[in-house]
């Protein structure tokens, strides 16, 4: 009686021979389990198409309309793939995200999904029916179709998942599962078996774009066991998964780099209260992402701020910077876009108080300069050049023996 | 406080351009009106691409997912058209069939309406938006997606003015009217101001497929006045409404004309009853539609039964119809599609016994010879050889001074 939600994503539906793969999938599967929900995403580049002709209408447009415009790519995705497990003999019904109960809030383009009210997919599995549904929607309490923002249709799932009681949610993606490290910088990288929900969210942030973190907060907050696997191969992928804690953990799964990194320093900024607030608060209205920030408090009267940003969004926040710069007195500022952030992830490392000290060493034995340091519980990255990323992914994965 | 249903074709929705004269169109109309809704087709082709992606995967598809994928192309029109009038500064907001209250059967891909809960479209009319509805669609008991079949856009505007008590509905189309022949037949047809919904009936089934039948029954059971005009000019259309009997009626309407027709013949057919039974509903069963029938018993025991058939169907019919002639003991069948059916339509042709008369004379006049004799209260219906059918309107245009 084992009940599986799995989803598959744009790229393994984006043509009907692809589809057909998926559905002969779907048809293995459907003998390992009793009742099976599949979540699709729109074919391949459907919802940037309708997106740039949206786009030729105007700026400015309305989110409420851009989502029934873009929910029909997936509407399109899941009928097909019922039309084509019915041509293979096996009875499926395709149900949009209202269809399947799926309710959010108000938030056009960025829902959050409030609800799911899962009676119709409970209906279909007593006519015996796969349920294909339409991820990446939901509606709202006034009856409007919302979509759910970027990586919805892996929240689609997990969401069905956690509501269905699911004994197992399976994302099927372009890759094969979570790797140690980057596979295209790292040869010896492995495949992860299992990776807890933190370590998994550190992972995803950091540039290890498997899963978007949205859904892994809330297989986390709903303890939906999660595996990540490829939709072109038969071999298991990754599970997301309860840190239970009593096993023994590897002090670190692995090594996370993000290149959309770019640096400002702004230099003698008076120490008053207040003025790193006016900073950060003037970034956020112009919704420009700071993530680390570092404030050398080593002389009297002044400090010198650094922060990083997303590097795409260096052009807006450059003027911000500018004006602020004026505004309380520093002395100047810098910039740079040629930076990356590195990242060594594990759970273990909250009870092993050496592993920064080894992060360093590595970094400094391959002759790499740290220019910024954060730390959370679980996970050291550092700000690095971008050109020596491939070198510092490469010896953190030798220092902490990732390969074993 | 006046209220308009208005409705675009496929082929006014198909660019964006085009959306863009309808959107300047609608914000005229707006100007005149208080509250206007617009129903509106998949643009272009969108429809047709679908089907035919869908029957890649297959014969025999299911038509509930059929009506999944095919409702997508209305949504993403009506949602275009949405934004480009917001675009322009009209306040809209576009609505699926389930959105805008239209409740059908569950005939997948030829659904009936079977109610229209019209709040939704009345609240937005009192937030000052323009109501743009996805045609062709609507939502069965079950909460499953429909669509109404061809010319369902039609339909769709029909209804929701009855239900709305709009004061006027507007299709707008490729040609600007219906007209007395086909002006690519008849230099001097001219357009019908008004026409009663019974002649319009006659006129569409009989060829002028400026509407479909459909639709303007359902006009005629809600008593809806229709204008059919043009999307890409300013002129007015001909106007669909109930034959009041009290103005001075034309004694004909128009010459409608019918290419797609074929005949069959069955010789000797033996005088007993149920032979016309066992024919036709044979014919029925095979989905075959039957248009005129003859039976000429001419002698005592045995008769001729001729009858015509849309062309496209002759290859089924016939094999059909030897089966027939075999079982029934017949001496023989014959067949021909290069016939076709002209018709003279009018009202007033009820209580003006001379027509019959007048539309023979003329055909003889010009050397046509008549192969079939149909008639009913308001039209006489005539199968011809194919290659005189322009002759044939045009004598019929010219006896009755339809150019006047």
């Amino acid at each position: 009686m084992a009940l599986l939600v799995c989803k598959f994503g744009g790229s393994s539906v984006a043509t009907l021979d692809r589809i057909k793969n998926i559905a002969a999938r779907v048809q293995k599967l459907k003998h390992e389990y009793q009742d099976v929900v599949v979540v699709v995403s729109a074919m391949g580049d459907t919802t940037d198409d309708l997106l740039v002709m949206a786009q030729e209408i105007g700026n400015d447009l309305s989110c409420r309309e851009l989502d029934m415009l873009l929910s029909t790519g997936e509407q399109q995705s899941a009928a097909l793939l019922a039309l084509t497990l019915n041509s293979i003999g096996i009875k499926a019904i395709s149900l949009t995200g209202w269809q399947a109960g799926i309710k959010s809030d108000s938030a056009h383009s960025k829902a959050k999904i409030s609800a799911i009210d899962n009676q119709r997919i409970r209906d279909e599995f007593k006519q015996g029916n796969v349920v294909v549904v339409a991820g990446f929607q939901g509606i709202n309490c006034g009856g409007d179709i919302t979509t759910l923002g970027r990586g919805g249709s892996d929240t689609t799932a997990v969401a069905l998942a956690a509501s269905l009681k699911a004994d197992r949610c399976m994302i099927f993606t372009d890759v094969s599962g979570v790797y140690s490290a980057d596979p295209r910088l790292v040869h010896e990288a492995r495949k992860i078996e299992r990776i807890s929900y933190e370590e998994m969210l550190e992972m995803a942030s950091l540039g290890a774009a498997v899963m978007q973190p949205r859904s892994v907060e809330f297989a986390m907050v709903y303890g939906v066991d999660v595996e990540v696997r490829s939709s072109f191969s038969e071999e298991p992928g990754t599970i997301i998964t309860e840190d239970d804690g009593m096993e023994q953990q590897k002090v670190v799964q692995g090594i996370a780099h993000d290149r959309n990194c770019a640096k400002i320093a702004i230099f003698d900024v008076p120490d008053r209260p207040g003025i790193a607030k006016a900073l950060f608060t003037s970034l956020a209205e112009h919704k420009i992402n700071v993530d680390m920030v570092i404030q050398a408090a080593m002389r009297d009267e002044v400090n010198d701020i650094a922060f990083t940003i997303e590097r795409n969004e260096l052009n807006m926040a450059l003027p911000v910077v500018e004006d602020l710069v004026k505004e309380i007195g520093a002395s100047g500022m810098s910039y740079g876009d040629n930076v990356a952030k590195i990242s060594v992830v594990g759970a273990g490392m909250k009870s092993n108080p050496g592993v920064a000290a080894a992060v360093f060493t590595a970094l400094a034995d391959a002759s790499i300069n740290i220019q910024m340091i954060s730390t959370s519980e679980i996970k050291i990255s550092c700000i690095i050049e971008e050109s020596q990323v491939t070198e510092a992914v490469q010896a953190l994965h030798n220092k902490f023996d990732l390969d074993k």
